[in-house]
C-alpha cells in the first residue's frame, strides 16, 4: 500500500521533502500540491515529474479525497490553521517547525488532537533522527556516564544576513536545541537565563551575537547553549553531556584527516543543510511508516508546544538580566514518554 | 516504471539485498527468487511479504518473462554460469563478489559481455559507494595532495574461525582492497609481494596471520596492505594516501567521544557488517537506477576480472619469497575509465 | 653567581621545590630551611643531601645573612606575615598560592612592596608557565581568532576527600583559573555568578559538586568554568577560547593513541601533580633568573591580590542566586601589564 | 661535585650542547673547548660567558688535566679517533652520531672499550630519551598490546637541499629509526629490503625520494619505514606498533586545537629541531649523571655499532632489488640488555 501525500508549500524545504518522498523514500507518493504561488507549485510538479494535481489552496489539498496525509511546509504563520484543518479532516500531518508561531497556537493544536482522540501530528524536529544524537542518547540511557548533570552545547553558523535579529537566535536557531535536548534527557525546562558577551565585530545593529542561554531542567540538570551565528569558521553543532561518571560528546561529522601545509586537519562543514541531511530522510520515512501503521511515534504536537513555551521564556530572558521561569502544564497521558 | 528483480540465492547476503530492494530502495520490486534450498527461498518470500514466485532454479529465474534484471547471491562457484546465462538472456545482472572463482572465469564473462555489445554486469564491490572512500577519491582527484606515491592500508578483523586459511586472506579479505584501490587511484597493479611477520598467538595452524601484501602499480605507486584477521581489538579498515604535497586518510567511522575511566575514547566497530552498511544501499540503488537508464556505471565485469588476476598473483606471492608479476591484458575500449 | 635560597615550610610542595632548586634547576642552592616541625626540616636536608642549616623559624631564615631570597611553602595562614617580613628585609620572595588568606592581606603585601619601591614578590601561579597555556596565549595575541568573546573552561578532579567543602572549589581549585585567565586575556573580572546543577551522587554533605562559575570581564568577555571535583574519570583541565574568527583550545596532554578492546583511546591523567609538572620547573627557574637579574616578571603580588578579590566574590556568589560585582582598585603603575 | 667537560667541535650542535651543559643542566661545567676553526671556539666561549680555555686541538682537550669527560660534536669522520683517544685516556665520552663513519670503525671502539674494561662511551641517540618513545616502550613492555608483530613507521622532512643524496636517507635520516627501534623492541635486525615508489616531483636527480625500508628482526617482527624527505607539509615522525592484542602509536606533539576557516586543525611542526628538543636535555643530563655515578646506561658503543651495521645493509639494499641479510656478531656480555 502506498501512502498518498498532499504537500502545502513548495518553497526550498517543501521541494526537498517532495524529492525525498518521490525519489528516495519508500511507501509514499505525492498526489497533490499547492503553494501561495501556484506557478511554483506547477513547476515543482514538472521538475520532479510528479503524477500530482495542483490545487488552489491548502484547504483543498487537505480535503482532497485521494490525499491520505499532509506535509506542511508553507509560511510559518499559516502552519497552525492548516494543522487544525488536517486534524478536523482526520488526516495525519507532518508540519515543519514551528508547529505554530505562538505557544497558544501550539496548545490549540494539542487540544484539538486530544479531542480527536488519536495522534495525527508530527512536528519537524529532525535531530532526534540524527545518528549522532541517537548514539548520544544510547550512551546516556545505558547509564555508562551516570545521571546527566550538565550539558555544554554550541550552535554556530558561519554568518547570517541583515534580517536575522536577536530573537531569531531563539526561534530559528536554538529551537533545535530546545527540541532535541528534552528528548535527549527525557526531561523538561524550568527556567532560562540569557547572557550577552561583548558582540562580535561581524554582527550588525539588530543582532546581539553571540549569546549564551542557560537552562535548568526539572531533574536539576544545567544546560548552557552558546549561540553564535556569525562565528565565521563554519557550521558547528556541539553537545557535551557531563554525567556523574563520565562525559559523552556528540560525534563530529566524519571527514578525511589531512596532513597538508603544516596542518593536521579535518574539514568543518559550512552549509547547515549538509549537517543533518541524512536525518531528514529517516524523519520522513518514520512519518510515512508511522502513518501506514497508524502509530506515529516521532516528535508530537506536545513536543512542539513544549519547545514553543521554552522559546517564549528564552526570548523574555533576552530582555531581562535575571532568570525567567518556564511553566509547562503537566504532560497529558495522551502523550506518553 | 518499477524494475522487476529475480534473486538467485537467499542466504544471508541474499536476504539483505532482498530487504533493501523491497523495503529501503526506490524503483524495484522482487518478483522471483530461488535457492539451492527451496525451503529457504519460500521462507524468504514469506519473511519479507514479497509478491514473488519461488522458481526451481537459477536458470528459470533468469528466463522468467517478468524478470527484468538479476541479483546473484548464490554459492561462489555458481556465479560464473548464472552471469553467463543472464548475459545470454540479455538481462542486466548484479553479481556478488567474486564474479567467478577463477580469473579465466571472469575473462569468459568479460568476453561474453563484449560480444553482447552492451554492459549488463555489475560486480558487488561496495566500497566505491562508501562516503569515506568517495571523499578520499575526491581529495586525490582535486590534486590537493599531489600525485599519490604510496598507500598504507590495513584490513583488520577481530577474529576468524578455523576454516579460514592463509589464501582466504586474499580471496575473502584483501579482495576488497584489490577492488577499491584500483578505482581510488584509477590505476592497475603490476606486481605483488607478500611478507609474513611472526604469527599471532591467536591464529591457528592453517592460517599465517598477520601478513603484509606489497603492491606496485602501473603509475609507480607503492601500496602496503596489512591483513590481520585475528587482531582482537576490532574491525578496522585503514587507507592512507601519501601524495607529493600531503597525506589524506580514510575517515574513521563517526562515533561518540567518551571521557570515562581515565580514557578519552572512541568506539571501534567489531562487526564488519556495520562498517559499510550504508554503502550497500547506495550500491544497489545505483544498480537499479543504472538498469532503468540502461547505463550501468558501477564496478564492471572488467573490474571483477582485474581484481581476480591480482588476487591470483597475491596467492602465488604467498608461496614465494620474491616478487610476482601481475599481467593484466590491455583494458578494452568497451570498459572506459 | 649562585642564588642562595632559604625555604620556609618543608611539606610536600616545599620538598618538591627544594628538589627542583637543588637537583634540576640552574643558578640556585638551598642554604637554609625551617618548618613548624623542625624534624621534618632536618630530614629534608638529609634526604636531598643539602649543604644547608636548619633554623628555628621563618623569621630567622629571612634574616639569615647568607640567604639571598626566600621560598615560602608553609601553612597558608602564615604566608602573609612571612612575605611582609621578606619585603621588610628587602629580600625577593617566591610565595606559594595563596599569597594571603584574605584580599586585605594581599593588599597589605601590595602596599608594602610599592612602599619598598621595587618588585620583590612572585606568587606561585604556575599555569602561565605551562607550554599549553603559553601556546594558547600566543594564538590569542596573534589575532588569529579575533578578539576573545567567550571562554568555556572546566576544572575536573577525579575525587576529593570529606574535608573538601563547597568554598574550597573556589579557594583551592578555581583559584588556578582565576589566576591564569586574567593573564591569558590580559583582562580583569567585573562580576561573578554561581550555578549549582543537581549534585553528583559521588559528593558528600558539605560539598555541592559540580558547580558552574560565570565570570564577566572588563572587556566584556564571558567565562564559564565548570568545577567538578568528583568527576570520577580523571583530572581534566579544559580551556576553550571562542574568538570572533575562530576557536582555540588548550592542548590535551600528549599521550599514546591506543587501539585495544574495541576502543580507540588516549589516556586521561588521574593525578593533578602530573598535569603541570614541567610548568613548576619553568616557574622556579624564572624566579631564580629574575632575582639574579633583579627583574621579576612572573605573577606579582598584584596578581595574587586580584585573584583573591575575585575569589571572595565567587564565594559570595555561591551564597546568592544573583550576580556579585567584583571591584578591583585601579591597577597601580607599579605593576605594568 | 661538578663534572668538568671538554667539548670538541663548536658547530651548531656543539654550541647547543654547550648551552645545555652551562645554562640548563645540573652538575656540569664546560672547562675546555676546541674546534677545527679556533675562532669559532673562542667566540663560543665568549657567547656563553664560559670560564673555559680554548685548546689547539681535540687531543689536548682530551688530555687536559682538568677535563673529566668529553663531548664530541666535531666533523663526523673525526669521531672515531677522538673517541678512541678518550678511551685511551680513560675518560667518559659523549659522541654525537655517528659513532664512526664505518661499521668497522664502530667495532674498533667497541673492542677498545671492552679492552678498557668499563663503559666510557655514550652515543648520541636521543630518541630513547623522548617522552613519547618512552611511553610507547612502557605500553609494549606492559604486555597490554601483546607481542609486537609489525611496526609501521614514517620519517618525513619538509624538504632537503641539493646535497642530500639517496644514501643519506639511511645515514642521516633513518639512522634515528635504526637506533631507537632496536631499543623499543629490545630486538635486532636480520634483513633489509628497500622499495622505491615513483619519485616525488619535489626531489632532485641525486635523490630517490620517497623510499620504503623493510626490516625483519630476530624475533620475527616486520618493520616498514617510509622515508620521505621532501614531503612538503612538515616534519612528521610516526611509529605505530601492531601487537597481538592491540596497537599503540607514538603520540603526536601536543598542540592547540584550532577551529578556523572551515578547518578543525592541529599544527604540524616544520623544523626538526623542535620535535625532540626536550629529549636532548634529558639525554645529556643522563650522561652527566651516569659519569658522576660511574654508571653509564644510555645508548652504548655497541648500539652505535649495531645501528651502523644495519645502515650498511640498508644502503646495500638500496642498490639491489632483493633482500639483504644483516649479520651482527653476538652481543658481548659487556653490553647487557
Amino acid at each position: 500500500m502506498t501512502l498518498k501525500l498532499g504537500v502545502i508549500g513548495t518553497g526550498a524545504i517543501g521541494q526537498e521533502h517532495i524529492r525525498r518522498c518521490s525519489q528516495v523514500l519508500q511507501g509514499a507518493t505525492v498526489v497533490a500540491v499547492t503553494d501561495i504561488d501556484l506557478k511554483s507549485a506547477s513547476q515543482t510538479v514538472d521538475r520532479f515529474g510528479l503524477d500530482a494535481v495542483v490545487l488552489p489552496d491548502g484547504k483543498e489539498v487537505i480535503d482532497a479525497a485521494n490525499v491520505d496525509a499532509l506535509i506542511i511546509t508553507s509560511w510559518d504563520p499559516t502552519h497552525e490553521a492548516f494543522v487544525l484543518q488536517a486534524i478536523a479532516a482526520g488526516k495525519p500531518v507532518f508540519c515543519e517547525k514551528p508547529l505554530a508561531v505562538t505557544a497558544a497556537g501550539c496548545k490549540r493544536i494539542v487540544d484539538a488532537e486530544i479531542a480527536y482522540g488519536r495522534r495525527l501530528v508530527q512536528v519537524g524536529f529532525m535531530r532526534p533522527y540524527d545518528q549522532g544524537y541517537r548514539a548520544l542518547k544510547k550512551v546516556i540511557d545505558s547509564g555508562e556516564i551516570g545521571r546527566p548533570l550538565m550539558l555544554h552545547c554550541a550552535h554556530r553558523n558561519q554568518k547570517v544576513d541583515e534580517n536575522y535579529t536577536t530573537d531569531m537566535a531563539i526561534t530559528n536557531t536554538m529551537i533545535h536545541e530546545l527540541g532535541v535536548l528534552r528528548w535527549l534527557l527525557d526531561d523538561d525546562y524550568v527556567s532560562a537565563q540569557v547572557i550577552f558577551p561583548r558582540a562580535s565585530a561581524h554582527t550588525h545593529a539588530k543582532l546581539r551575537d553571540p549569546q549564551i542561554v542557560l537552562l535548568e531542567t526539572v531533574k536539576g540538570a544545567r544546560i548552557d547553549v552558546e549561540i553564535f551565528v556569525n562565528c565565521q569558521y563554519g557550521y558547528d553543532i556541539q553537545t557535551q553531556v557531563v554525567g556523574e561518571e563520565g562525559i559523552a560528546s556528540l560525534p563530529e561529522p566524519s571527514s578525511i584527516l589531512l596532513r597538508s601545509k603544516a596542518k593536521l586537519s579535518h574539514t568543518i562543514l559550512t552549509d547547515w543543510k549538509d549537517r543533518f541531511i541524512d536525518a531528514y530522510d529517516v524523519e520522513l520515512q518514520d512519518f510515512i511508516n508511522g502513518v501506514t501503521k497508524s502509530e506515529l511515534t516521532g516528535p508530537s504536537a506536545w513536543d512542539g508546544y513544549a519547545a514553543s513555551v521554552a522559546a517564549d521564556a528564552c526570548i523574555a530572558a533576552q530582555k531581562t538580566p535575571g532568570v525567567v521561569q518556564i511553566s509547562l502544564p503537566p504532560r497529558p497521558a495522551f502523550y506518553p514518554h
